[in-house]
C-alpha cells in the first residue's frame, strides 16, 4: 500500500462539477506525484456525449462513473453528491483503494476519519479505506477554533453564517446570478434551487429541518466540529443563513474560553496557524470579504476582538472560499498527507 | 402643554428623505389628530428650487430647515442626520415644542428618554423636550428581548446582524442597485457610500471603529439596549454586517436566560407581544426574509429554538423594515403616545 501511494493511480470522481474542476486545477498546480490519473463524471452525461478534460496539457476522457469502470485506482478524490459517494465508495475500497469523500455520506461514521490536515492530520492514517472531508462551513470555523482551543481552551461557540450560493451547486449559483439580473431590472424571477428567492434577499435555513428546530447544515457544524476536534461535548450554537453572494462563506463567530483570552495572543496564535491569514485593518477598510477571498486556499480572519459579554472570550469574522478550503483544497491536502507519508 | 398636544402643530423635519417620506405616509394613514402640519427639508435643496409635498390630497411647501422658519411647532418628528438634529432640536425645545429625534444625536443623554413604545412607553413622559428613537438594529432586537426578559430573565445576548443598504441612506441603496446591475453584467462599479463594494458581497463593519475593536453601530446595540431595558449591565456581544439587500435588517440572536426557557412558552410570549409577528414554519418554507417583511411595521420572528449550547437559552432569527419600525414607525408611535396622553 505504501508503495502504491507514493505514486498512486488517481481517480477524480465528479471531475466536471464546480468543486471537481478545482480539484483538477489544484492537482495541476501542486506537487502531488502520481502514476496515472483518470476522470469520472455522472454516467448520464458521460455516456450520452463524449466529454474530455484537459489536464496538464493533455486531453483525457471523462469516464462514466459506473462500477465496471472503477478499477485499478489507489486514491480517489470524490466531489459528488452524498448518494453517489455512498454507492461508489465501496467500489474503490473493495479493491484496496482509498476514497477521499467530500460529501456528507460517511463523515459521522466512527470508523471514518474526518480530517482537516492543519487540525488533525494524524487521523488521516486511521482509516479503513474511506476518509471524509468536512462540511465547508465547519472547516473554516474549526481551522480558527483549533489554535484558540490550544491557547485558551474552548468553552462554548456561537456562530452565525453568511453562506454563498455556490455552496448549493452550480445551478444554484446560476439561479442567483440570473435572478439578480432580473431583480435589478424589475423583472420577475423564479426560484427552483432555493426554497425562497435569494437575489437581494436572505434565507435563514440551509438543509432540511432536524432535531429541536435545527437544520441539517447547522447540526453538521455541531457534530463535525466535535468529531474533528475530539471534543465530544463542545457546546456549539449555529445559525446557518444563505446570503446573495456568489462564492465564499463568511461566519460571525463568538467563542467563550476556559482561560482569559488576551487579544494580542489570540491574534498571534491565529496568524501563526497554517492555513490562516489574519486580514484585520478595519481602519484601512481592509477586512475579509467574499469578493477578496474568492479563489484563495486560506481561511481569512478579521474583526478580532474581545467578547465584551463574558469574562473570557473572543469574537471574530472569518471568510473562506467554500469550493476551495471548504471542499477541493482540503480533499487534495488529505491526498497529499497520504502520499507524503508513503514516500517517507 | 396637554392641550396643545391633543391637537398639535406638527413639524416634519427631513420630510423628503427616505425615512421622512414614510413618516408622512404613516401620518396620512394613521389616526393622529393635529392642528396643523408643516414640512421641512435641507435648506440647500429647499431654497434653490421650490419643492412641494402632497399630503392628504393637499400640496404643502417644503420649507428650508433654518432657525427663523422653526416656530409655532408643538411636536416635531425629525428624520435627519445627527448633526442636523443636534443643531435644530434646541430651536424647537426653546419654544416649548417636543422634538422626537430619530438620529443618534441625543440617544445616550441621561435626560433624554430613549423609547420603543411597546417596551418602555412610560419613559416617553419623562422628557425635557427631546425624546429619542433608537437605532434600527437595536429596536427590532429589543422588541424581541423584552418579552423574553419578562418571562425568563436575560443573562447574555449574542447578536449577528445582516443589515440592508437602505440603512445607510438613499444614495447607498442606489449604489447597491446600480452596482449590482453592473456586477451581474460583468461591468465594473465603484463604491462611494460604502467602504467596500457591496454588490454580491458583504462588509463586516458598520460605522467607525470605537473601543476594543467594536464599531459605533455595534456599541449602539449595547448601550441603547441597556438604556431602553433599564438593564445597565446586560452583557451583549454584537457583530454588525452589511449585506447586499435593499431593505430590512435581519438578525441572528442567541439569548442566554436566567431561568429555563421553554420554547413553547417563548413562542407564546413573543407572539403575544405587541408589534411582533411570529412567522416560523420552516417546513413550509415560511420564514421572515427581507423581501417578505419590507413595507411592514412589525418585527418578524422565525427559527425560534432552544439554544443547544447552554442550559437555559433560546436562539432565533428576526427581520424588520429598518426604515419603518427601525425609524419612521417608532417615531410616529412616540408621537401617538404623547397625543393620546394629552387627550385623556
Amino acid at each position: 500500500m505504501a508503495n502504491k501511494l507514493s505514486s498512486p493511480r488517481i481517480g477524480i470522481f465528479g471531475a466536471t462539477g464546480a468543486v471537481g474542476k478545482i480539484v483538477c486545477q489544484l492537482l495541476e498546480s501542486r506537487e502531488l506525484p502520481y502514476h496515472s490519473i483518470r476522470f469520472f463524471g455522472s454516467p448520464e452525461n458521460s455516456l450520452s456525449r463524449k466529454r474530455e478534460i484537459r489536464f496538464c496539457g493533455q486531453l483525457y476522457p471523462v469516464e462514466p462513473l459506473i462500477e465496471e469502470r472503477v478499477h485499478d485506482l489507489d486514491l480517489v478524490v470524490a466531489s459528488t453528491p452524498d448518494e453517489v459517494a455512498r454507492e461508489s465508495a465501496p467500489w474503490v475500497v473493495r479493491q484496496g483503494g482509498i476514497f477521499i469523500d467530500e460529501s456528507a455520506a460517511h463523515r459521522m461514521y466512527a470508523d471514518v476519519p474526518l480530517v482537516i490536515p492543519e487540525v488533525n492530520s494524524d487521523a488521516v492514517f486511521n482509516h479503513k479505506g474511506i476518509i471524509a472531508s468536512p462540511n465547508c462551513s465547519t472547516t473554516q470555523m474549526v481551522i480558527c477554533l483549533k489554535p484558540l482551543h490550544d491557547a485558551f481552551g474552548l468553552k462554548r461557540v456561537v456562530v452565525s453564517t453568511y453562506q454563498a450560493a455556490s455552496g448549493a451547486g452550480q445551478a444554484a449559483l446560476d439561479e442567483l446570478l440570473t435572478g439578480t439580473r432580473a431583480a435589478v431590472n424589475g423583472e420577475t424571477h423564479l426560484n427552483k434551487c432555493f426554497e425562497s428567492p435569494l437575489p437581494l434577499n436572505l434565507w435563514p435555513k440551509i438543509g432540511g429541518m432536524r432535531d429541536e428546530g435545527y437544520t441539517s447544515e447547522e447540526l453538521k457544524m455541531v457534530g463535525e466540529t466535535r468529531k474533528i476536534m475530539d471534543l465530544p461535548d463542545l457546546p456549539v450554537c449555529p445559525t446557518c443563513v444563505r446570503v446573495p453572494v456568489a462564492n465564499c462563506h463568511s461566519e460571525s463567530i463568538v467563542v467563550e474560553t476556559e482561560r482569559p483570552a488576551d487579544i494580542g495572543r489570540a491574534r498571534e496564535v491565529l496568524a501563526a496557524f497554517p492555513g490562516i491569514v489574519v486580514m484585520d485593518e478595519p481602519g484601512q477598510a481592509r477586512l475579509p470579504t467574499p469578493l477578496n477571498c474568492s479563489g484563495r486556499d486560506e481561511v481569512f480572519v478579521g474583526r478580532l476582538r474581545r467578547d465584551i459579554s463574558v469574562a473570557n472570550g473572543v469574537a471574530f469574522w472569518c471568510v473562506s472560499d467554500n469550493l476551495r478550503k471548504g471542499a477541493a483544497t482540503n480533499a487534495v491536502q488529505i491526498a497529499e498527507c497520504l502520499v507524503r507519508q508513503a514516500t517517507r
